[in-house]
């Protein structure tokens, strides 16, 4: 098999959805961060997501986004057609997201392996990627579920982890999952990653629709059924929709599933960012961590005796003097400034925005 | 004689000159400090000057400014007639600008006795003010050159210092200088103000036109001769006007003028600030040193957790989130980001967009 080949019958799913709050005021609710050119490669996050799987998935995707994204999102992804934008009529957490993709799929492919990866994250590696997916849809064919461990690479208390068990008979590459475990303080990680057996959690699940599906109905049977449903006769989403469960895929199958040995994972090897906020965005830019890293036109930043990340959005020279870590976002009808410490607090900015109905500008 | 009354014959010079290039990006080349409101009352800081002087000198003003900004000076002090307001052909430094006010109230006044005040400090007890000038008036009439000595509030090394002599016969309030010295480092500093028995130098000076020009006269008596030959006939300005030193008041006739026992000071007890940079102008607007301050529409800035400085003059909203002591300064087609401490080395920015000849900016 040729590593550059497409994968038969794989579907990529692509969920497009959060705010993206603690990116302010470049990310906004009318334009989420991933719309957006956060590396400074040309291309939007949602676009980078699609150039990584467009070579294994070929023409076989589907994009889940809310109502407000969806002509950004076709827009954005111009060789998809209409029918690949699922819209939702309403944000119900990514259960409801990826598993109407998957009730379609199934419906649709019998044959189908979907993989779901989110719209927002940032992987360079292209082929350390594709590899992984090739040994995940191998083991997604075995009817495991299956989701991609990312390395740690700090001691991170902002993500999940996934305990690795035994390999898998079978399939190699891929281990059992002995459990997922959620975001554990600093302390508790770095005895993670003293054993080498566990992977951060980035949510990348690759599965057959229909053990998706069943696996949904052993622990949420109304809430597969009705995924089903509205499979079966598109024309119950308005009525069904707001009956699903608002719960993230992890806790309503990947949690339970793990426990009952129905999870394995391909331990990744590639660079991963999820972008949460604008430190995150600065070590992904600069992985050196010295000077300032400028996403834009660097022409316009003028900088003295300073370091950080400088986002010059509005055609305006932009000077910092005299500040380490700093991060300064100029868009033309807000600026930010902050230091790449505090850039989680960005979000307190965008509540207190949102209290004073200053909408135009969340 | 009532405390409101004007001065006889008392003459406000006001040498409006200096780029303020420390206040970048408020103050620029083509507008510099003098011409705007840096503290929110509405006036510029030369507005504000022409108001603290106008109970003592009534109409008898003389402002000297550069050519590229007499038409700005004429227009925020409508109140002066054109020729009130001299336009110096080129900068040549402060002993040449207030020289030739001096010469031409000379000429025009035979009791005339001037009082030169900057335009771009901040003197806010106008009535302090006004009778520290009084008593400078009083000796300035018994052939004095009168400065007025401002008691430190911290031992600032960015001052020159007035090292107070004996009680001036005659005039109580005034004393003797025994001499200006230099700027200090902070530790001398300490020690002058330990003493008790020293004032920063203002370069605020009362003095009759005539003993002005006699005490130029000793020490350079060309430079001298030139201003009052141009007095007895301006068609000399542009020929002469070029050929005199480019020197300090200070240094020119101050200093040798102290040591030769002919200056005099009035110990005054008023606030003063010239407004060198953004953290003086951080200071002067909230002496608490908490909280954020901002100079300009408030209701454009969020903050969190910070404080500092913000000035909000392009429109836009102004986010701040963790740092303290920070300096933001918003304009239309430059942003600033800085801290209180490190608000000296704003030079620095303008010096690099000079040299990368980005003059529309500075």
């Amino acid at each position: 098999m040729a590593a550059n080949r497409s994968i038969d019958n794989f579907w990529a799913v692509i969920p497009a959805g959060g705010a993206g709050t603690r990116l302010w005021p470049l990310s906004r609710a009318g334009a989420p961060k991933f719309l957006h050119d956060l590396t400074g490669s040309g291309m939007s996050l949602l676009q980078e997501t699609w150039a990584r799987l467009a070579p294994l998935a070929e023409e076989r995707f589907v994009v889940v986004t809310g109502r407000a994204h969806r002509a950004a999102v076709t827009e954005q992804l111009p060789s998809l057609g209409p029918g690949a934008v699922l819209a939702e009529p309403s944000p119900r957490d990514s259960m409801a997201a990826i598993g109407l993709a998957a009730a379609l799929l199934e419906r649709d492919d019998p044959d189908a392996v979907m993989g779901s990866f989110a719209a927002d994250h940032v992987i360079a590696d292209h082929e350390a990627f594709s590899e992984s997916v090739r040994v995940a849809v191998d083991a997604a064919r075995a009817d495991w579920l299956v989701t991609l461990g990312i390395e740690p690479t700090f001691p991170s208390s902002a993500f999940g982890y996934i305990h690795l068990g035994e390999d898998l008979p079978g399939v190699t590459g891929a281990r059992a999952v002995r459990a997922f475990v959620e975001k554990p303080s600093t302390d508790v990680a770095e005895g993670y990653l003293a054993t080498g057996a566990y992977r951060w959690n980035a949510g990348m699940f690759v599965v057959r629709p229909g053990v998706l599906l069943d696996l949904l109905a052993r622990w949420h049977p109304e809430f597969a059924a009705a995924l089903r449903a509205i499979a079966a006769d598109v024309s119950l989403l308005e009525e069904l929709w707001p009956t699903l469960p608002k719960i993230a895929l992890d806790h309503a199958i990947a949690e339970p599933a793990a426990e009952a040995g129905r999870v394995a994972v391909v331990p990744a090897s590639f660079a991963w960012d999820d972008v949460g906020d604008f430190d995150s965005l600065a070590g992904l830019l600069d992985r050196s961590g010295a000077g300032t890293t400028v996403l834009g036109d660097s022409s316009l930043v003028r900088v003295f005796e300073s370091s950080g990340l400088v986002v010059p959005r509005s055609g305006r020279v932009v000077a910092v003097v005299g500040l380490d870590d700093v991060v300064v976002v100029d868009t033309p009808d807000a600026l930010l400034v902050t230091t790449r410490e505090r850039a989680q607090q960005v979000k307190e900015i965008v509540a207190g925005l949102r209290d004073a109905d200053r909408h135009d500008l969340t």
